[in-house]
C-alpha cells in the first residue's frame, strides 16, 4: 500500500468544462489521490472562482500553468504536486505537457494526446529523456472486462484473430450545434482546436485503440471513407474505414456523431478460429464468448467464478458481480493503476503487473497516427492505404 | 377471399434439401396453397421417394422438370399447377424458370435469381413478355417490422436518410466444412454452382435487398473488400462493402461466414436527420426507434396500438403481440401475399395494395448486379466503383 | 414416415374466432393434416360460409357437431376423419369430447379442457375406455427449449429443484372491454362460458402447467390471492399463488390480465443447488443457464452443437439456429407430435419416444384442478391449501 | 455551492470490511467529503492499520468509537467532524449512533438502521429532539432513474397504481459459506448481529423500501412466507410477500438468496390504468415505460431530452447518456445529497428540494417494522396480517 496519497494539479477544466469534472471524479473515487493546484482556465476570474469552487487554497490556484509549474516546482517535496493532469482542447495539450516533463511532473493527458503526430514524437522522446511516467486516458480501455477480452485473446481462446469489428456511434452533433452555442461541439469540430479530424480524432481513435488494444494486433493498412454530413461544419462528423491488421486479420471500424437516437455505442466484437467475443460499452459489465462448438457464455465483473477471470480483470472491479460499475470507474481504473504505479516509483517499490496497464505515450502516438493515416487514405483515390508512423 | 387453394409444383427440394422444407412450411402454413405436384430432385429414385414422404400422388411425382411443365401444362385448367417453385442451387435456376414461363407457368424462386446477370435479364424480359408473375424469396423483407421500417422511412418520420448500416453474420462457414461432408457447404463455395461469389451471394444480397428495400434508396457506388479466410476455401466467405446511396445516403454493409460463434445475425439500422430505426432478424418483431429529441420507442409486430402501425404491419402478421412470429412466418408472408395476388389475377378481382408487396423479377436483377458490382470493385485498386445494370 | 395425411375436422373455430385460425396454422405448418370437415359455429350461416372460406367441400361443412360425427362416422375409413379439435369457449368442451370419444374420433381440444373438474374426471375416463388418444394444447410446453429445460431438471444439472419462479403477465383487460364489444374479452370474463375463475383459469393454468412439466415437481399446497381489479368484472383478472412443491421445493406463481402495457409475458426461472434456467416465452429460442460456480450460458434452439441439446429439443426444431421460430410452431409441434403418434398408431409403427411428448387428459386433469384449488385457498383464511384432486 | 469539504468520521469498515470501502468510495467521489478520522475496529491493531491504510492522522485513528466522539467533540469547530458514518454489523448500529446524536455529530448509517424496531423508534425521537441530520443508505433509491419513476407516478403518468411487482433475487448463500470462512455469510446469518431475519432483513427490506419510495403507497397488510433452504443456516435465506397496499393496490415481494446464479438482481415493475414501468438494478441507466395504447418508451439517464426527465433525475446523474453510472454513483448520490444539504444548513442557506431526496430516520423505522411484519406473519395462520408499526 502507499504511504501517502499522491498530489494532482490541474490544468484546464475549470467550472463548466466537461471532462475536467471527469477526471476530478476518476480520481477522488479510491481515496489514493487528491487534488492540490490547479490552473482551471486561461481566464484568470474563472480560473479564481473555480478554485474556490474544489475548495483548492488560494495561493494554489494558479492564472496560467506556466505560473503553477514554476512555483509549485519551488515547493518542498513534501507539499509539491506529484503529477498534473491536462484537460485542455487538444490545441493546447502539448506545450504544458512539455513543460511539466521539463519540470520534472509526471503527466496525465486527455486523448488525444496532441494536435499533431509530430508533437507527439516530440513528446514521447521527452518522456524517454526524463523518465517520468505519462497516463492517456484512452477510458474505455480501463473497464475490467475489455482487459479480460484482451487476456482471453492473448491466451490464445478464441483461437487465431480472424476478423474485428469495432464501431462508435453517436448522435449528439446531428444537428450544427456549434452554431447554437454548444462549447463542447465548438471546439470539437473546429480545426483549428481540435485538429485535421473531427469525429476519427475524437471517437474514431478510441475505437482503433480498443480495437488494437484487445487483439493485440497493430493496423497495417486502411481504406477510409469520411463524411461531414451536417451542412456548414469543418470537420468529418462520420465515417469508416476497412482495416487490415498484422497476422491477415480484417476489421471495419465504423463512427458516427450524426447517428441521430444513439449516445455513445461503443461496441467491439472480436472473431477467432474458434469463438468470438463481443463487448458494448453502455453494458460494460458483460462479455459474451460465442463458441463455434458449444453454447454462449456470460462473462460478467466481479462474478464469483474468479479463477476463470484473468487478474486483470478482478483488480479493476471494486464490487461483486451485479452492483454496475461504469464509466467512472473504469476512468478511475486509469488513475488508480497510475497512482499505484507512480506510488510504487516513489517508494521504490516493484509494481504489480496490473498497475503497469495503462494507455500511454506510446498509445498517444499510435493515436495520432491513426488520425494522419485515416486522412491520408480518405483523401486518395487509391484502395489501401499503408498505415504509416 | 380465394375461391379455392392456388396449386404448387417444386423443382428440387427433395428430401435432405433444406430450403425446399422452408418452402412448403410457408407455402402450407395458410391453406390458400397446395402442393399437387414435383420434380424433385434429379436422381429418379430420390424424386419418387420425396414424392412419396410428401404425399404426392405418384402420377404427378415427376423425375425432370421438363416432364413435369409438359404433363401438367396438359392437364385440365382445374387440375393444373398454377405456379411452380424452384428451390434447386443457383446455377440450375433458369434454365426451368424460363421453361415455366414458356409453358405458362408462375414462379417462385430461391434466390439469387440466377447464376449470372445476364439470365437474370433474360429473366426479366421473358416475364414482362408473358405477364405471369414471378415470387423472389427475399425472405427477410416478409417480416412485418421490416415492412413497418420502410413505410416510417417513406412517410419522413426520420427526416432525410443520412446513414445505413447492415449486417449479415454468420459462422457456420468457419471451417473447410465443404470438405467434410456438409451438402450445403459444399455447393454453396463451389463457384461452377453457386456463382462468382460465395459469401456475398448468399447472404450479402439480403443485406443490400434489406438496406434498399427500407431506405428506398438505390446504391450507386461502392467499395468492396473481399476475403476468403478460410484455406482452400474457392469463394469469399467474408466481405465488406462501404457504399453510396441516392441523395448522398453513404453506409456500410459487412457480410461474414466465418464470424464463429453467429447464428444469423442479419441487421440493419437506418440514421436520418430526426432519428433512427434499428431491427434486427433474430428479434424479429421489435422495430426500434431512436430519435434525437425524445425517448427511444419500441414498436412491436400485433401490438394494440394497431392506428400506429402500417397497414402492410398489420396485414403481415397472424397472432396478437407476444405470440412471437419468425422466419417462417416471415416467409409465408411472401407465399401468401403472391398467392392473394396470383389468386385475384386469376379470379380477376382487384388486389389488395398489401398483397402486391412482394420481392420479383427487379429484385432478382438488382441482386445479380449486386454481386457483379461487389465482385469487380474488389478486383480494383480504385476506391470507388459505380454501380451498373 | 406416415402413409398419409391426417384427416381433421373442427367444431368452432368459424371466421373471426381466434384460437381456430391458430389451431389450423398449426395443423397445416407440416403438411401431415388436412382439414376435411367441420362445424365451425352455432350459427348456421357462419358455419356455412367459414367452411367456404376454409375451401371445404359443401357436403362436410356441417351445421352441428352431432350432425358431424354422425356423418363422419358413416365414411369410409378412408375419408373419414381422423380426429376432431375442438376450439368452442370453455363451457362448449365437455359434450363434444365425449361424442367424439363415442364415436371413435380422437380429439385436439383447447385448454382448460372442460368447464369443471368432474367434466375433466369423466373425460378421462372415457379417454381410457376407449383408448383414444387426445392432445390438450398446452402451447408453451411444444417449445423446443422449454423441452430441454425439462430434460436438463430431469438429468439433475441443476441440482435438486429448490424455488420456482413462475409468471404470466398480460395487460389486455386492463379495461372493462367485455362491455366494449371485444368478443374474446367478453366470454373470457362471463363465469357462465369461461368457468369459476377468469385470469387463473385462462392463464394461471398455463403457468402451473409448465412449472409442473419443467420441474417434474407437483404442486401439493397452495397460498392464492385473486383480485378482480376492474370494475364491474365478474371474475378475477390478476392474483398471486405462493406454491409448495413436492421433495421441498417452494414457488411464486403470478398472473395477471390488467398488467397495462404488457402483451404474453409468460416466464419461467428454475432454482436448483448448483445453478438456475430461465425460459421466457416472447424469446423463445433462447434458454439462459446461470451457474454457481461459472459462467451463465445461453442455449438456443437450432444451434450446431446438437451434442449438448436433448433428442427433444432438436426434434421440435424446423431451421438452423437464428431463424427464429414461434408461438406458431409451438404449436404446431403439438400437432406434429400428436400427428406422429396417431399415424404410429394406425399404421401399428412403434412411435419414437419424442412424439408421445405431448400434454394430454392427465393435464387437463390437473388443470381443473388447479382453478379449483386456487379459488378455494382464495376464499380461505387459512394461509395454505392442500392441493387436492 | 458549499464553501467548504465536510469531514467525516468513520465507526467500522476496516481492512477487508465490505460496506465501509463502498462508503468511502461513495464519499470520496463527488469532492464534497473527506474523511478525517476513524474508529475502524473493534480490535486496536486492526484499527490502527486500516487508519493507515486510509492516510488518516494518526492521533484521529481512534480504537473506540467512544474515545472518538469524546476526542472529537473536543476539537475546535473548523477542524471536527461533521458526521460520523456506522457501518458496523446490525446489532451495532444503535449505541454509536446514539452516541454520535448526543454529542453533536450527525449521522450516515447502513440499513438496518438498529438491530430492533424499539431501537429504530428511540433513535428517531433522538434525531427529532437533537433536530440532527441522518441519512440511511438506502442506496438503490439514489439511482436516477429510480427517481424518475417515482416522479412519474406522483404525477400520474400511469394513472391509479394497481399492482406491484418487486424482486431481489440473489444466489451467494446458496451454500453453507456462514461455516466456510465467508465473514459477510457470517454475521448476516448469525441472528444474535444481524436481526431476526436473514435475507428479509438483508435485502426483502430493500425491495419494500423501493416499493414505497417509488409507488408513494405504503404496505397496509402482508401475507409471508419465509424458508430456511439450505441446511444448517439459522435464519430465513428465501422468501414471497403477498402485499396489499394503500388504494387497493396490490403487490408481490419476493426475496431470496439461494437462487443460484443470480448476481444482485433487484427489479421493479408497477403497472397503473393506463401503463406501466420496470427499472432493474443491474441495468439502472434505463426505465422502461410501457403503455396500454402506444409503444413502449425507453428513458435513459443522461440522455439529452433533459425536458422529459425530472429535475430528480438530472440532478442525480453526472454523464451525459451512453457513459453508464452504476451502483457506486447511486451511493454517492445518498451521499452527495446528505452533504449538500447538510452545508447548506451549516451554512444557512436554503437547500435545493432535491438536496433532501435521501432517507432518513422515517425510512428505517418502516424498514425495521417491515421486518417485524414479515416475520410476524410467516408465524401465523392466518392468511393476512396487518402492517403494524
Amino acid at each position: 500500500m502507499s504511504k501517502r496519497k499522491l498530489r494532482m494539479g490541474m490544468i484546464g477544466g475549470g467550472k463548466d468544462a466537461f471532462i475536467g469534472a471527469i477526471h476530478r471524479i476518476a480520481a477522488n473515487m479510491d481515496g489514493q489521490i487528491e487534488l492540490v493546484c490547479g490552473a482551471l482556465s486561461m481566464h484568470p476570474d474563472v480560473a479564481i472562482e473555480s478554485g474556490r469552487m474544489l475548495f483548492l487554497p488560494e495561493d494554489r490556484t494558479y492564472t496560467s500553468y506556466e505560473e503553477m509549474f514554476k512555483a509549485e516546482a519551488q515547493m518542498p517535496a513534501d507539499k509539491r504536486m506529484d503529477f498534473v493532469t491536462i484537460v485542455t482542447p487538444n490545441f493546447a495539450h502539448f506545450a504544458p505537457a512539455m513543460l511539466a516533463l521539463e519540470n520534472g511532473f509526471n503527466v496525465v493527458i486527455e486523448k488525444p494526446v496532441t494536435f499533431t503526430l509530430d508533437e507527439a514524437k516530440q513528446l514521447k522522446k521527452k518522456v524517454e529523456e526524463t523518465g517520468l511516467m505519462l497516463l492517456l486516458t484512452h477510458t474505455y480501455s480501463g473497464y475490467p472486462m475489455v482487459k479480460e477480452a484482451r487476456e482471453l485473446v492473448k491466451a490464445g481462446a478464441l483461437g487465431k484473430v480472424r476478423k474485428i469489428y469495432v464501431e462508435y456511434i453517436q448522435g449528439w452533433l446531428s444537428r450544427l450545434s456549434e452554431r447554437e452555442g454548444n462549447a463542447q461541439a465548438a471546439w470539437r469540430t473546429d480545426p483549428s482546436k481540435s485538429g485535421k479530424s473531427g469525429c476519427m480524432g475524437d471517437i474514431g481513435t478510441h475505437a482503433a485503440h480498443l480495437a488494437e488494444y484487445i487483439s493485440g494486433l497493430k493496423i497495417t493498412q486502411l481504406n477510409a471513407s469520411l463524411n461531414t454530413v451536417v451542412e456548414g461544419r469543418m470537420l468529418d462528423d462520420d465515417g469508416a474505414v476497412l482495416l487490415r491488421f498484422e497476422d491477415n486479420a480484417t476489421g471495419v471500424l465504423t463512427a458516427s456523431q450524426i447517428a441521430a437516437g444513439e449516445e455513445n455505442a461503443l461496441k467491439i466484437r472480436v472473431y477467432g478460429e474458434n469463438g468470438s467475443l463481443e463487448w458494448a460499452q453502455m453494458e460494460p459489465n458483460t462479455l459474451i464468448l460465442k463458441w463455434l462448438d458449444k453454447p454462449s457464455e456470460i462473462l460478467r465483473a466481479g462474478s464469483g467464478y474468479t479463477d476463470r477471470l484473468s487478474s486483470y480483470a478482478t483488480h479493476n472491479c471494486r464490487t461483486p458481480g451485479g452492483h454496475p460499475e461504469g464509466y467512472l470507474e473504469a476512468f478511475g481504473n486509469l488513475y488508480r493503476n497510475f497512482a499505484l504505479a507512480l506510488s510504487a516509483k516513489i517508494e521504490g517499490v516493484e509494481p504489480e503487473k496490473e498497475w503497469l496497464d495503462f494507455p500511454g505515450i506510446e498509445d498517444g502516438v499510435r493515436g495520432m497516427a491513426f488520425i494522419d493515416n485515416v486522412v491520408a487514405s480518405n483523401q486518395s483515390n487509391e484502395k489501401w492505404t499503408d498505415y504509416k508512423i
